[in-house]
């Protein structure tokens, strides 16, 4: 009988994320008992979040030492006890960072099977959904609006500005590296993109940018969110989906200067929002990317590894900035 | 004849305001031209915003060297070549730390006439509109909600904090010292207030605020808003009226840690405002003020000075934070 292949947490980082937080080992497979259902990692998601689980309870409890690490998947149902799943379901959880699992019935999503299966985790998985809630949903461009959206090649990135797009915008991404940014504007369709890691962000919004921002779509945080508000436009949206220049370390840096100055002389607000709070809109989202994807009028970039043992360096890679687009891995 | 006492800004300050960037002259009576209107300041009003007008332009532009310093005045017609004014109209408008000054008609606003005077500058002046419009218009207060005002003996502060407890919600006010903390309470009608200076903030609302924070406005920013960002609901909403602590300095501080952080994982809401956008939100304001007013649902505090020349160490003592209530100045 096989094993189940396993990364658990080794010791909660006090700062940067390295390889030596983990420990892969090799467990027994998992008994499914009543009600339960045994499941097989085919994808599992890595996120920016995952990193930010480690900082302290937030939507989430936080993670503990010698626990599985915490993790999206997408899986295919081994065998159940639950009368609602049989073999070979796609389902999807937070299975962590193994091989197999088991979980209630309850806990699992079906989700209905789609070539290529990887879409399932990218434009139609959580960061694409949550992109489309965040953008469209709750940022709601309009046409002739200026639109930035920051990590823009990352997987919710490279969705949300698409978004943008497709209601008429002028969308600019701001991204690391002259090869992420060239590919935004030639293959992404953005219609400018900075390279934060080579010009000053605030000459450069103000070059692309003439007319002020309308929209924010914000990833980061930090120093990137300071430069932008000193670019929004009166009466000006900031929609808050992640801070992923905070998450990569034991202690966050001091806000942006001029926050919340520049929220009160410029009128603007800011949201924030985590994916989930309104089904309906999860419904939507999941709807909207379907018929644009069908329709051909969404690129989707993915930046699969092979294996589980590629998670914990996958994931130190994805704070780096290493990807373009949606990284996964492909555990089976 | 008479001459005008006028205060100059004498140099604008890189940090701290100190006398010695005020200066006060006597200036020949000015002589109003054709269509313009003489007016005679009755009161001036001494608001923390002023020495956010010296540190550049927001929404309105930047102060220079040698000019009259700006301030909000509530004045009186001494002769005037509008036809729309006559002598002794009651009028308010933006008419500077002087004496006399002139103004075309059309910066003018008329005002009735009401008994004390001074409430047209405070409780029915721009501060209480404010309060007005940020706590009722946008905060929109619920009866049951936790509502958090800082600088809550301030003149925005006092009249925001009443009209949260008039929706029937619990108000907690943070204010600087024992003596301001217990008047909010026993003769304000909080149910709670703060001294930031004597204790620890983040403790202080954990035991005032049992049920979290629903709403919070914001006059103050820093090291305040930080404190509370921690203690807010899920889709608690921050109303960001001012930023007292940061305006006094040449050098705003970073803006606290956790925003947007905190913003994202508790899917807060913050809006910025300035009074005015919305003439039909002042009309509503006023009309709603004047009623609870005469209803005797509003208590309002005063702190008036006298004679113009107290204006530039009124101005320094109230950033400092030694008003409670509206400070203003009479002038004649």
């Amino acid at each position: 009988m096989t094993t189940n292949r396993q990364v658990l947490i080794e010791e909660m980082p006090k700062d940067r994320l390295t390889l030596s937080h983990f420990r892969v080992i090799e467990a027994p497979m998992p008994d499914p008992g009543a009600g339960e259902v045994l499941c097989k990692t085919r994808y599992l998601s890595l996120d920016p979040a995952n990193r930010a689980w480690m900082q302290g309870a937030t939507y989430r409890s936080a993670l503990e030492n010698g626990q599985v690490m915490s993790g999206f998947t997408l899986a295919e149902v081994v065998s159940s006890q639950d009368p609602a799943f049989k073999a070979g379901d796609l389902v999807e959880c937070d299975g962590g960072w193994q091989q197999y699992f088991t979980k209630p019935g309850r806990a699992l999503t079906r989700r209905d099977p789609r070539t290529p299966l990887s879409h399932l985790v990218s434009v139609l998985g959580v960061t694409g959904r949550t992109a489309h809630y965040g953008m469209a949903s709750l940022g709601q461009p309009k046409a002739g609006e200026t639109v930035v959206v920051s990590a823009a090649a990352g997987a919710t990135g490279s969705i949300a500005g698409q978004i943008a797009k497709l209601a008429g915008a002028r969308v600019v991404g701001i991204a690391g590296g002259a090869a992420k940014c060239a590919r935004l504007v030639d293959e992404f369709g953005f219609d400018a993109a900075i390279d934060y890691k080579a010009e000053n962000l605030f000459t450069a919004l103000k070059r692309e940018c003439p007319a002020g921002i309308d929209l924010y779509f914000d990833n980061v945080g930090g120093t990137t969110l300071e430069a932008v508000l000193f670019r929004m436009n009166l009466r000006g949206r900031i929609i808050c989906c992640g801070v992923v220049s905070q998450y990569d370390t034991g202690q966050p840096a001091p806000g942006p200067r001029g926050v919340p100055g520049l929220i009160v002389t410029k009128r603007l607000t800011m949201r924030g929002f985590i994916l989930g709070d309104e089904p309906e809109l999860v419904s939507l989202a999941d709807r909207e990317l379907t018929t644009w994807l069908d329709q051909g009028q969404l690129i989707v970039a993915e930046d699969i590894l092979d294996g589980l043992e590629t998670a914990p360096g996958g994931l130190i890679g994805l704070l780096a900035g290493e990807n373009f687009g949606k990284r996964m891995v492909r555990v089976s």
